[in-house]
């Protein structure tokens, strides 16, 4: 397979089906469907929707069954980047080479941009467990995945955790424990939800997990390095601003190689645990290998 | 029936329910655990849990089932302050007579806190319609409601309009499109959820959705008759802030024997809705009464 044009495909997918999602029989008032759309549509690479749709894919689920949940997420990450993004936060004012939400639509805008796409994204994963021919029971069960990823033990548990450390002593356990959450959560749950709707077997859905946990990981470590050694035209972020924030990293924690052969472990750790797969979990392999690559061989 | 018994072993519940639905296996970041609990238990009315529950009785629904929707909605609601009372927002210091969340805890936990709850709120209406003998489509539609009735054409939405409106004229139909959005949307989604999980049939929906209505927009009606009549003792809010904040405001709009009207008017709407379901629906009839009578005859 080609995974640049299987890439291309599938968030063409994506993107059609969060414009349909974001439609609704009555309107939002205007700024706030702008300040959505904005962030929404900000040239994301979609991964986290694609993770979702290709562990569907591993277990027989049909896309059609996992996109409105795919859809979901990409809408709860966007949502984690606004908040993220706030002056109360980490105060950036570039993101993915554009303004930052609260630059163009202002703080009170940004805030309720982000609850408004995190809230609309429970709708849209309601609203599929719904439709004709759907498994409830599993419906209900990737709501509470993707619920768990972004919540309080999830990824807003990892915000605080990564706020909260700031100017703290970098060690292995502190920026291990804030990435699992802050970052890999919100993955693993990707790749949980399509094991999830695909009626994986406890097998099947334990090695599915096993990867997703460690390409989340593998994903924050490679992010980490990149911020060190990235260029901005690249990454369409400012470079170096882990440092100034004082952020607890991985080559903070344990130096740029280290971070490094942490990075191959859990690629190693990742791919590993799609063995038994055979060719149906060659997306799954191609992302990892990419995204882990991007940080390993630039 | 004596509403304040009645009101006060609900309370009970909801909160017993409450203090349950935040524990977990593994736990989220101290910080967060409290500050999540501090604004939870500052002594909320839980007035929409009790509507959902009261709703859910008078078509049969069991307090069990609706229970875990009941507390999700009063979660939706204690984000909905915490974000409300931001700085970049209301700016407000003090709620229910308590320092709010962001005074107390910082800016940026107190848009976590109100994230982490929002989100845990969908958490926690999953695992309960995943309860055994849970009908999982009553479960899924009854998620629906809430997140539309909390997201961008509900709540949110509300917040957009009454955010852009500062300043603005006070008309009418400004205020009615607010309102209807700020406060009814939620109000209304609780009793929705009730009736959804008690399998209601159409007629009867239709009548506790009118009910849910009329009854979300007086109260937000009496909420501004007494923001500038009522007495910081007894709201727990400072008075005078609408007028302060140049709010969109119902005496703003028709002044206040207009703004007294309107919510006798929708009061006399909300009872006559009820009419054919006899004496189940007293709690209805007499949380109603009570809330808009506290404007109208303080």
């Amino acid at each position: 397979m080609n995974l640049s044009r299987y890439l291309a495909e599938r968030r063409r997918l994506i993107d059609r089906a969060l414009r349909q999602a974001l439609r609704q029989h009555q309107r939002p008032p205007r700024t706030l469907a702008r300040a959505m759309r904005y962030s929404l549509f900000a040239g994301g690479k979609r991964i986290r929707p694609i993770l979702a749709l290709a562990s569907g894919e591993v277990v027989g689920a049909t896309i059609e069954c996992v996109l409105p949940f795919a859809c979901a997420i990409e809408m709860i990450h966007t949502y984690s980047l606004i908040h993220d993004d706030l002056p109360a936060m980490d105060d950036d004012d570039l993101r993915r080479g554009k303004p930052t939400s609260h630059v163009v639509f202002g703080e009170g805008m940004a805030i309720l941009a982000g609850d408004g796409l995190l809230t609309e994204a429970f709708r849209v994963m309601a609203e599929g467990g719904l439709r004709d021919g759907h498994d409830r029971t599993a419906a209900l069960r990737a709501i509470r995945e993707v619920a768990a990823g972004a919540g309080a033990i999830g990824m807003v548990g990892g915000q605080v955790a990564d706020l909260e450390a700031e100017s703290r002593k970098p060690t292995r356990a502190l920026v291990e424990y804030i990435h699992t959450r802050k970052t890999a959560a919100l993955i693993r749950a990707s790749v949980r939800v399509g094991a999830v709707l695909g009626a994986a077997r406890p097998a099947q859905f334990a090695r599915l997990d096993r990867y997703g946990m460690a390409l989340g990981l593998a994903f924050q470590v490679a992010d980490d390095i990149l911020d060190v050694e990235g260029a901005t035209e690249k990454t369409g972020k400012r470079t170096g601003r882990d440092e100034e924030l004082k952020k607890v990293t991985y080559p903070a924690a344990v130096g740029m190689t280290g971070a490094k052969q942490r990075a191959q472990e859990l690629l190693d750790d990742a791919l590993a645990a799609l063995r038994p797969f055979g060719v149906a979990a060659e997306p799954l392999r191609q992302i990892a290998t990419f995204v882990v690559g991007r940080a390993l061989h630039p």
